[in-house]
């Protein structure tokens, strides 16, 4: 795009989760380099102490925005142009509970915030604070555009459209991200092309948040669905080593397994993909999921590095730590820039269903390319997800539906039906997952308000 | 309806699989009764010795049908006015392998006809049958009402109409009959009234075969959901008793688990809703098979069974036996005079989705509630499948028409994707499942043509 | 249907513009005759008068019901199981306007009161007062089943559900009727069928209301389609006479111009069907009205019906005359009763199309059949509208819902959008339709609140 | 996009119309800047002496392609990558019929080729020619991308698909191109903005062919529908001079008289706009036409113009005149460039809806954006047509597909349902209508082939 205008805007973003520990020093990375863009960021966390660290590591990073924490959602969220919202749900003692109660029953879960038992709970715990969320944003900012981080996506996305139907939202993952380097290491390998950009990798994506699909990819002239063949066959056992004590990484083997069955690219990490399959697939035993190369991610790991996050968080406040630059590899500033009309582009991105996937149900949250300019996300027609993986698609895709409505409802009924139906509660009989359900709300209660519990 | 004109018709009904020593006697039976009917049955059989068998015993069976075999499709379906198709695609060596087979992993299906691995095999042996079927109806009798009894009874319909999209055809299946019963049982039991007529039932019926759902039922005034509930609290075990060598009887044990569970009324028998289910449910094993109160029914029993009919029909053409007439409980010749426009009625049908069901996929087989009349077979919109069954009932759904399309592509790559994602082979990793499918298709590859086996 | 138990039923039916001196008299006529049936007819009326003379003219009717007249809509609703409404909006001097005042600009109505500048301006008025109505069923009887007799039908019905969307509405209009007796009379004519009963009369109805098409009828056996086209061979300029001041007779000599050139059956009278068209076919002129077998309907014809309607009310309080009973050929009674349980019969109705109608708009109040039974009526597919009808059809559908958006939000521009595109505006330039449009408002303002006016 | 890997590219084009002497010439000359293209066009005409003389002129283009005239479709079409239609359906002395004759009985179009009399005779004589070129296609090079330019576009591409579903076409049209001209004429003028550039124009398209509107539009961060509001405000009887011999310029005023009632941005020139609107509005009589700034195009004047290009076409090919390069304004080469990987950008274009546009049928042609990236048009979701347009919008695209089906059953009764229901057909009586149609096809049955004429 020939920019004849240079513009500069001057814009207010509000943060909703503003004492993040990640994803907000991102963020003020990516704003401090931003030249076009001024103005505020509004911090709002119902850890207000959390909010004012990053006022002052916000000021640390540079940049022509100034950050400010808010007790008041309403003095955070009036006249914001944006809100981006990225929690935790709880505490990761609730966490601990989503990933290792099913455990007892033989449930292994490698993330456990997105779909399975754990991607349940979470999501009932959550729908309730998206409820008051939405409410924000309808009663302060209802012109905002609102990008979600938080997981589970589609769930945390639906629930803002149900509560606010005008809201201007969308979910944003860069799981598909992932999936792109890797056309990009075989390009290199297969083709000796080095360094091609993630940008010039052009992916037609279709699905649902973690579980989406490439059904056609091309590098310019070269077509990457025939080249990621070439490139499995290559390497039968995955690409990369992984070690026990990975607990990010994977070397593709569940991804280059779904290949060979269903014939098109499965474009999340093995992590997330895994929880979507019948559970004695991939994710049967600790041992199966080592041999298909990855690991479970503990919550005590996820403790332990937040424990490292908040000691950086006061050595950045203390200046015992300098505020670090890099690349984010996000693209939320982008997306910032593009509806503010700066930029124009094509990315994937989570809205519900209005037809960009015509054999998914309208109005479920769904992942495909948009395109993104002046105040707008048009989502392109992704065509149908591919026949073989639709069942499997659909599973989930109304379960979340049902989760919705049982969360916005209480309705521990209806949610149970979500539940007891999941892929990975295939091993439970109707009793033991009543068992576990059951457990797992007791475990979490604190955080399940209204509920009845 | 106040028949003002007596009108009586002479029609020709051409019976695919007219050796049936079965259906085939139903129909004699219930057409010696229908005095407003003249004309000829046409019997055609891959046996014609069986349909030659039948033409004797048609002869003996009274009313107003000449009965004729015919060696040659053609002859049998010219002029045809009604086609009944019922056959046994293959013999019971492959319904062997197709239910007990599976067995050796682990997994038990009480019918295996319709879903789980063994109703998957015997849809990829009927699609190139149901090929050749729709053909020769296309080529013969293009204007016929064409009335499908043989399972698995989607798949079947689903290929009749992909092979020839203008056919007129339906399927039926009396399951919900059985569920009528039992709300007459519940009339009887809790408010005393006696002899309630199965068609003064009234069911709204939605889902697909033998995975059907009411949504709402009624007795003249009385609301039949809500009796149901007394007579579950009742009945807390289930109703009857129930012997483990009775193949097809049930407590409604698995019937009454699914409404507490879900909240609507599974409307088929015990055995059939249990293979909807993740295996671990209601058929984990033959133990808690006989807990949940019914059977698993050995492919060995039908050989026995089958033995009897055939002397039966020995008896039969030899005169040992005489003809017997009773209440067959069919609605077939019902359903041909209100076609002919002798009556008008509802019942429930099997018929590609053309929105009367809005959440199920447009295309796919679905059961619900039709209006029978004079050339027509018009469905009721039946609403929406209950939320939390759909997930279930999609997997199902989805896999059928991936099935159909694999069986009529011959791809058993595509067919293996439905096959590995059935609820039933939950217990298997993909290998296992690949190991199973293949051993299936071997030991039945003589009634797979054209797969490349 | 074989009535087992005789049940008799006590209910309350709220009748909204009781003060009627037409419909109201029929449904005592009915209510009278039904033994089955117990209860009260509450009666509101913003004429409070009118309410109090029917209170007493409904206490001659004879027959299980008692009727109160009530100033306040919370008392005659509350409780209500049935509904009706059937009011008038605003006068008939706002009809004069309605109908005659497109005259001055060439446009002639027959009777201006569902499409067309009349009808349009109607809706306008009518909706804010279905607004209100739908408020106070939504406030006082939410479960209640309401039936709508009032023009404009489809906008009446629309206005409930946009304002109360779990509303159990439907609108009833018997002009389907009359086709039914068009096609009796030709059995009688053709076939010599004596009295053939409207109910063996069966046909598929698809359209929108006073725009119905009968795609497929029978009686028994025989084909009415193919006796219809009979029918008008024999009657080139349509059966029976029609005189200039037969205000509401005709001579089908539309429907059967429709036939021939459309290939289905219209299925309202020709006076309606005539404002669906484009204004040159039959509503040019007079002299082209009168010359197609119909009359334009003065509204000075229903001051004066009105006045004998009234003298009536009157003879009727005073006893100088005594109320009639006869057969009313209204069907709402027997909707009652199948909706209690009593009965269950196909007739049809008009809803929103929940997919009834695959090629009209989901949403829009379309008329098909539907099956009524207790606490439910079901639509049937009814199938297409015939390609050739729909272009026309869906100009009105489409801004009968422009209509009913314009009127709940009071926006002038956006009732003009439909206005000007109109079919029997299509004479006036874009100013021309204008100024029409401004002068029809102008007359009717005292009953358009709202608006700006 | 960062172009890392320049490739070349080697291509068969297929030019169908190849004889053509405008378009023909466009594309040589923008083939011959296309530096990273190379190969053959082959020449199509079933005027051969046409395309020979393109044989000629072609080698004069410079760049790196060769020209080549065919007799055989077959030879032009094997192995062709692209195919290009640009073809005229008949001569001008059957669009002399179009145009003219339905001017006796006071209808007036401005062009004649889409809608109207004349589009719909045009329509059924380009039927069966792209039945007979969609055979070719399914039959030579079923795997070529396939762009159409000739009129009834949305005919002409709906044809193609119902004959070879499997066809990758698509049809282009550059009149939304003059819109953004006007964007582009309304940012200098209001906004001192000067030269900006089409391609940052950004516009949602969402409609049909020469009725597309536009529903947002920006130039960076410029709201240009605001702008449009200010624009025309200032210019309220259009923008520009015309002359009534200009047969092709317009004041656009039109196009602001409707977006002042309609609130959105019409997309075409107003001389097509005209057509899809009530006889009345602007094309009531040649003086109406003057008056709203525009002009009817008569067809003596492309009789004379062809004698100009025929002319032209002998210099070129005698030497007397040079091949003459200039900007073209056609982006049929990028997207060519695109389609092999090579670009990827946006554009509109016309292909069949699945569901890019919700409120208009599945099936029917619509121009909304899409993405030409390798091998790809991925359609936009554009959003509905806004409500007010709908209507009016709908009775063509409905017409549209009537036509189609018409054309390729010959069914005359069919296609008299569209005609006498097209909205410039308001004027006629039914008898009219007949009279005017039949005339028309008598005038063409030349190049009415299998219609019984």
């Amino acid at each position: 795009m020939n920019t004849q205008t240079k513009t500069e805007k001057t814009i207010k973003i509000a943060y909703i989760g503003g004492g993040s520990r990640g994803w907000a020093w991102k963020l003020m990375d990516d704003l401090s380099k931003a030249d076009d863009l001024y103005g505020e960021v509004s911090l709002y966390d119902i850890d207000f102490a959390a909010a004012l660290a990053n006022e002052t590591i916000g000021a640390l990073s540079g940049g022509n925005f100034t950050y400010h924490a808010y007790e008041s959602p309403k003095e955070a969220l009036t006249d914001a142009d944006f809100v981006i919202i990225s929690i935790t749900p709880g505490t990761f003692d609730e966490m601990e509970s989503d990933v290792h109660t099913p455990e007892k029953y033989g449930i292994y879960q490698s993330v456990g915030d997105t779909v399975g038992p754990g991607g349940i709970l979470r999501a009932l715990r959550t729908i309730p604070m998206y409820e008051t969320i939405a409410g924000y944003i309808r009663d302060y900012c209802p012109q905002a555009w609102v990008i979600n981080y938080t997981n589970p996506m589609s769930v945390c996305v639906k629930t803002l459209y149900e509560v606010f139907p005008q809201i201007k939202a969308f979910g944003c993952c860069h799981e598909v991200f992932g999936t792109q380097e890797l056309f990009a290491d075989a390009l290199c390998e297969l083709r000796g092309i080095e360094n091609a950009q993630r940008r010039d990798i052009l992916v037609n994506v279709t699905g649902i948040n973690h579980f989406t699909w490439i059904t056609q990819a091309s590098y310019f002239d070269i077509d990457l669905i025939d080249l990621y063949k070439e490139y499995i066959a290559k390497h039968p056992n995955g690409v990369g080593k992984h070690e026990p004590e990975d607990y990010f990484g994977c070397t593709n083997r569940v991804k280059f397994d779904l290949f060979t069955r269903f014939g098109a690219v499965a474009a999340s990490g093995d992590r997330h993909l895994a929880e979507f399959c019948p559970g004695n697939w991939y994710l049967k035993d600790p041992q199966t999921v080592l041999r298909w190369g990855f690991s479970l991610t503990p919550v005590s790991w996820r403790k332990k590095d937040l424990a490292a996050r908040l000691q950086k968080s006061a050595d950045l406040q203390s200046g015992a730590a300098a505020f670090e630059h890099g690349d984010t590899g996000e693209e939320g500033v982008n997306q910032i820039r593009a509806l503010l009309g700066l930029d124009a582009f094509v990315t994937n991105v989570n809205v519900p269903n209005v037809g960009q996937i015509p054999n998914l149900p309208l109005g479920a949250v769904v992942e495909t390319n948009a395109l993104f300019s002046k105040d707008g996300v048009r989502p392109l027609m992704a065509g149908d997800v591919p026949g073989g993986v639709l069942s499997l698609m659909l599973t989930t895709a109304i379960n979340q539906l049902t989760t919705v409505q049982a969360g916005l409802t209480r309705d521990l009924d209806l949610a149970f039906r979500a539940f007891c139906t999941d892929r990975l509660c295939d091993r439970l009989s109707p009793a033991e997952a009543q068992a576990l359900f059951d457990e797992m709300l007791a475990n979490t209660k604190d955080y399940l308000p209204g509920y009845g519990l």
